[in-house]
């Protein structure tokens, strides 16, 4: 966490504005009764504390949090505004985005306001400001959260001119531009910055000038940045200490994160799988959450206690469910775990969201139970492991600008989709309990023994000598089909496929085939090791591949490229660079990964039977912390490795440790 | 009907500016064949009444109107009004409504004007006192029937004035709103009249705000009632005693019926059911038109001969199919049975929807024969039932304000649908012929014995004294899932679901779990009496009661709640309160709903093989007229519970009747 | 061809504003090794030619087209004018099209203006006659190619207007237009040309009034050659000898292509199949081009050489796949074969679509090999068949009145698909390797034996005496359900269906059913002949008829109209008319084709085994050439009818000729 004076956090979101100050006294026994030290509050209460343009009041505030301080819990402060008031809506309109449809919205729903508007800065970081300035020395403040889930696009008259400002810095000169775009195209060429249209569902319909579109996610990115850097200002100006957060939404795609989390003091971020999800999935955006700012802990800001609202079927989490979720969550480098929400609302769009208090009220239900549990470990166990870090040895490249790029291509399969690549490439390793770090494409490779890439489309510039020095300076390359496509600005690198990449690889892929849903082809291995079986499916996308330096492990089993190659490994420098020209089934990508693990020495820490999952922080001190998630529904034994402490009972185990179905255990190394 | 000298009306929709003089004649001569007595006209002619602003010409309804009272036949005087000229929606355009995508439409379509529009009233009710003053004793005007279908959503600024008067009629002060909508979630808080903005597409991307959403639907009930009656007050004032009717259109759901009803001197309605929907679907829509005036006969302004055109597959009614459909509407209570449309057009949006008249002109069609014979069998028969009514022993409480909340309701699952449940258990008791009223939830209920409010999501003001009463009284109470969640402005009841039913139905719901389609549970019986099996199938929700003063009959049979209770009953004062707890299969609903008539004495007039629908009317003179309906397609045997008079063939009839393939028939008690 | 100097055609579109002068030359080189004649350009460089309203530049094109020249290929000039400059929406926003949702689009995509602009029309022109005035004795300058698949339909006021004039020039008066359009239906009458309002979104839920749908439909068509032909007038007047196309893009409903290829002088198409189109599909669309100017060949503008980009799964197109898809269009008329593209862009909506130069940049591709192998064949033999043309004995009517209409109809199924009957019945044809030309509705059918006119829902004024006159001269005429409804305006026909056809086909068609697509019925054939089976199952709509003078040949098998006649043959004058009152399943149809065509002695040019299509064209001195196209992924063996010159190898054939697979080949009589 930010800072070693900190505990575990355990807590969530609290609107006291909804609820009587009889209710707030409650809310205090049943926040203590669940071991809760830190409340979230105010996210969406700017009326309350702006009625009018001149007017500011915050005297309800001043009492909960000094009710907050005086029962011990701490507050993360909202800065309360993703939610604007009724009256700036209306005085100022403007400030309401304009959808990708062209139509400009009208005030309601939140996160309703343009990113780049002049008056929703300015009115946001005066509200900031006077914040900071009243709560500066509250005992209770001890973190900042800023706005809350941005992530709108718009497409309003403000956003086209900073846009065309923000192609000016970039490009220089419209000829640049051209260049940069390859406007000759459709005869897109301009003569004039202000030619250049934001592009929309009124220009395109779905068939999006990609390059343009592009440069549009990462002005999005950069103006939701400047957004939020006018509170963070101000804020940081007036308390120096307090780090500052925002949190993440699930529907992650949106802004660049990486870009974000240079702004942000510790990143967190909002965990709703789908009840369909695979533990792998939620395990993936936790390190990718973690591998934001390189391996620093970071905040779960909200889950759900129980069941959503807003899915189209809302199960409940069972017995159990929400307290492996949340050692999931620690396991993979979290440091809070906090819900939305508290306390049920009685109305609005969420009133059937599940909440720690439900609207029953009282304590007297399993999930405040279960919660209270959960709260009562952390108390005891979770300032141990607080600020604890990882020491993985392999590492998945992800990059917001390939995943737009890929994904705004016309062609050559729309079910190419990059979450879902790295999700697969993500579940082998995690299927063996290999630590993953997700990194940048130019972060520092040098620790790591093993690095995938799958579909790296884009190739940024130096990128490749990243990779090529990686690979030469001894690690193990993989990559997969559709890759070293094009550069920066969605230009394909022209000489033959994967351009940048191709020495590295050593291969040239011609051209390639997209299968129908229902087509297969199949891979046969000609080079099987220990750990290939003879064949596999594949489908997607088939690559078809020359090797040039590399040698064929594998060829195509079906269709006139039979006999074709489709899995190449190429020695460059020390390392190996293994290229995936299909997209395989998960049998492959199992035995696959697990002979690079082997070959490299790369392995989890400790055996464990299906379905349990186990990580390990490691404090800086040394002392290493062993998490174990049962995600079966049934309860599993796990031989220990050696004898460890039991955190949670406070006694050493060793041989066989039985895990209840569902359960959570942590380990610390004797 | 709404007075004795009515016959059983027999007719439809006639545009004689659709043609020639010429053909009129023929018509009359065509329409006598078919024992025609009501013509309803001319419902789409506003711009050939008023060609101009200034100018209004009758000459060819003069004609037309004389050419039916010389034929000896009805007119259903229509105003007209449901599409304005097109020089006036160009004169006037913001008479036309603003869609819920935030767009002016043009003209064209239907019903296409804002309901409140200050100009279209003015011209409404300036055309609708002419055609009273003009015709007030015409020899052929026997009703009056205002527009057509009424049912148009606008978001014009018009309206969202009209809105927030109506906000601030109901709630005062501004506190009130913010209070009833609970609009601190979000903070959506207002601090001004002006500030409340319409729900629609513009600010709440399908997941709306249901408090104020809720209330607009209410609001668009109360606009169009507001709009009709422009027209009905200077009819009134002009022919105090001719009756004004509208037809409601198939699509019920948009306008608060039982709201309007009260307006209507006799409910008409349009029944265009699907090739696939079951007879209980359109037998429960009969019920709910008769139950809009408290069991009053109702007209069936509209259905088709034969095949529609504005389905995706447009089948042909069968032989028999329409003589059935008429049949089973008088079965439910209606007096009249009329087509649209007497004469096929030649263009326009509807010239493949069936009509009596096909294209080819003439009297020697299929279907032209099955009208003339309906119509010489009501001229028979009809006048001998008419104005006969129910004598119900079990109710089904209805309510559009719930229908509207439980379907904006943002969890907790997607697939609870209100009418759907209301079918369901319909349904049960329509096919064991038990007669059933559909009642509003502060209906008089003394009279039932059996009353059941499936999912009663909400529970407005006097709605549990009114519920509480009849069962101490000794009735028997049905509700299912999800009820006694809410109150009049869908916010929360807190301290329990079900809320102010708690103590009726003596249970605390703590949670439910809403599964995924494909998921099931079931229901294990514990306490089966003679009517239940062992075990049923559940699904789509699943509360988890703790009974409380109620017994518990069942528990679910999987997950982790296997055991918790699914289904109880209290004992509540002299009656019982049953609670089914999740969405059971059709079988537990046949055997409940069997189970619980035979304990109350509850039964058909006759027991006839499946496929036999069987109700019954009483003349005020206690003559009782029995209707069999046979929807199977072979001949059907009917053992008669004692001697009957047949009423098509006048003679009395003993033992078995055979009904033919979709055959119907009336009998009259000796 | 257009005469008797050109050659066949081979070559494609061209970007040289893409690439650099260097690469310019080496493009000619890699041109000419693959034997290209013809290079399309500038289609989009607008911009280029016109950086702003008073500047035109010309150097580039001037140095492009020398160049061609020097390497004696010939340019196909394109008047660039199918994507305005940016600068010219902006300045001109008027320009830009409101869609069918009433939004002003703004400026991107391409063919994105509106065709009745002035201001665009004038600049298009006015670039038109600057290239005309500039190249007209250029060397390189062989045939004119105005903008680019044209079909924008657009909503503005200058198109509303434009609009209102044409139904003035067409209806006269007020009062025709209301009885054209049938406007009392729903009180759509006008009593202004100025309230007519173009069908859209905004007035019409995708529930269009037809009459005036259908109107719009032709007035866009006609917009559109005006549009066109503002170009091609200025062209024309300074190059009178140079012929003019357009390409037409594979999305053909938009325009009556009838009507638009009367003002052109060559027709040109793009071909772009979908991987599961059926062999049949493409030939067909081919045999229309070939029709649209009553037999004579046509150009292959735009064929992929390898994958598209735009389709939702883009396959390669297998080694010989687009060598045998050139073969087939030649084989249906085609004198050139053409691709988009020559080389790849590197960026742009499009740049993953398939080039003969890939992104490799060079000649050592599977793709660039075979586009080389084809250049050179061509070379070789395509002069000798030059200009040949059909001799077809049989012919399909297809008209796009009756697309448009039958397509706009509300009723009797939504699955009723003009093109798609169309092509099953062209298919019954095209599996017996028997030509078929497509025709109009007023085409001279003098020369054919058998006519089909499957779904002739519009018969427009002299369509029934052409009818008449084919078949009371001996000539045998098919039909199929759903025909003779609706006159040009799309009002019925009243009196009895098939309307104006009732006479000819000898039947009533009194009413028609429209299945569920899950139903079936079947066809019971009671004349079999030695063609039919006994029974066949149908489906989609079943007329139920009434032979009058025809004779009954086959009756329904189930539902209430078992036994109603389904097929029948009436003898009229000389000749024979058949009426196919459903939706026969392929067997049917392939007999009752292959029944037909044996009875009047309509034959193939060869009998080939199956999946080997065979054509045959005819030079005016009466020198044959026979196509071979080999569709079976196998090689196939031809038994030959007797001895051939196989013009790719020049030897002569004999006995048995072996077509590897998708091989083609082209045979000359000796």
């Amino acid at each position: 966490m930010m800072n070693k004076k900190f505990p575990i956090l355990y807590g969530g979101d609290y609107n006291p504005d909804q609820w009587s100050e009889e209710i707030w006294k409650e809310d205090m026994r049943l926040f203590k009764l669940a071991h809760i030290n830190l409340v979230t509050l105010p996210v969406f209460s700017w009326t309350m504390l702006q009625p009018s343009e001149d007017l500011y009041e915050f005297g309800w505030l001043d009492r909960i949090l000094d009710l907050l301080a005086k029962n011990g819990i701490y507050a993360c402060l909202a800065t309360s505004t993703a939610a604007q008031p009724a009256w700036m809506s209306k005085k100022y309109p403007d400030m309401l985005p304009v959808d990708v449809d062209g139509r400009r919205r009208v005030h309601g729903k939140r996160v309703n306001f343009c990113p780049n508007s002049p008056v929703y800065r300015k009115f946001a970081a005066r509200l900031a400001g006077k914040l900071a300035e009243r709560y500066k020395n509250h005992p209770a403040l001890l973190i900042w959260h800023i706005a809350n889930e941005y992530g709108t696009y718009c497409y309003c008259d403000t956003c086209a001119k900073a846009f065309r400002n923000w192609v000016e810095e970039h490009y220089k000169t419209i000829e640049e531009v051209n260049r940069r775009w390859n406007l000759s195209f459709w005869n897109h060429t301009l003569t004039d910055w202000e030619e250049i249209v934001v592009p929309s569902e009124l220009n395109d319909d779905n068939k999006w000038y990609q390059e343009i579109a592009l440069d549009y996610d990462r002005f999005i990115t950069d103006s939701t940045i400047s957004c939020y850097m006018e509170e963070y200002r101000v804020i940081k100006a007036i308390t120096p200490d307090i780090p500052i957060t925002t949190n993440i939404s699930g529907l992650i795609k949106h802004l660049d994160q990486f870009k974000f989390a240079k702004y942000i003091d510790i990143v967190g971020w909002d965990n709703y799988p789908s009840p369909t999800d695979d533990p792998s999935t939620v395990a993936l955006k936790h390190d990718l959450m973690r591998g934001l700012k390189a391996g620093a802990p970071y905040l779960l800001v909200e889950q759900t206690p129980s069941q959503q609202n807003w899915q189209p079927y809302n199960k409940l989490k069972k017995p159990g469910e929400v307290r492996k979720l949340s050692y999931q969550a620690m396991a993979h480098g979290a440091d809070a775990v906090m819900y939305f929400q508290l306390r049920g609302s009685i109305g609005g769009v969420e009133k059937f969201h599940g909440a720690v208090i439900s609207h029953a009220g009282h304590e007297n239900t399993r999930v405040f139970q279960e919660c209270a549990r959960i709260g009562a470990e952390l108390s005891k166990i979770g300032s141990r492991f607080v600020d604890s870090r990882f020491r993985s040895k392999a590492a998945i490249i992800f990059d917001w600008d390939n995943w737009w790029s890929v994904e705004l291509s016309s062609g050559p399969s729309k079910d190419i989709k990059y979450f879902e690549q790295i999700n697969k490439y993500y579940k082998a390793f995690y299927d063996l309990n290999i630590s993953v770090d997700i990194v940048r494409p130019d972060s520092d490779l040098s620790q790591y023994k093993i690095v995938t890439a799958p579909l790296l489309y884009m190739v940024k510039p130096g990128v490749d000598q990243n990779l090529n020095a990686f690979v030469s300076g001894g690690g193990t390359l993989i990559s997969s089909f559709f890759s070293g496509i094009v550069d920066e600005n969605d230009l394909v690198t022209t000489g033959g496929y994967p351009g940048k990449l191709r020495e590295l690889f050593g291969i040239w892929v011609e051209e390639w085939d997209a299968l129908l849903p229902e087509e297969k082809n199949s891979m046969v291995i000609s080079e099987k090791g220990k750990y290939l079986a003879d064949r596999y499916d594949c489908g997607l996308l088939c690559d078809l591949i020359h090797p040039e330096t590399a040698k064929s492990l594998a060829c195509y089993g079906a269709d006139f490229y039979q006999g074709t190659s489709c899995l190449t490994v190429n020695q460059y420098g020390k390392g190996l660079a293994y290229y995936i020209g299909t997209d395989p089934d998960k049998a492959f990508l199992s035995d696959f990964v697990k002979g690079v693990c082997t070959e490299k020495c790369v392995t989890p820490p400790m055996i464990t039977p299906g379905g349990v999952e186990v990580t390990r922080r490691y404090a800086q001190d040394g002392r290493a912390f062993t998490f174990l998630i049962n995600h079966n529904m049934e309860k599993t034994d796990v031989c220990l490795d050696k004898d460890y402490r039991d955190m949670l009972t406070d006694s050493v185990i060793s041989g066989y440790f039985t895990l209840p179905q569902m359960g959570a255990a942590v380990l610390e190394n004797l």
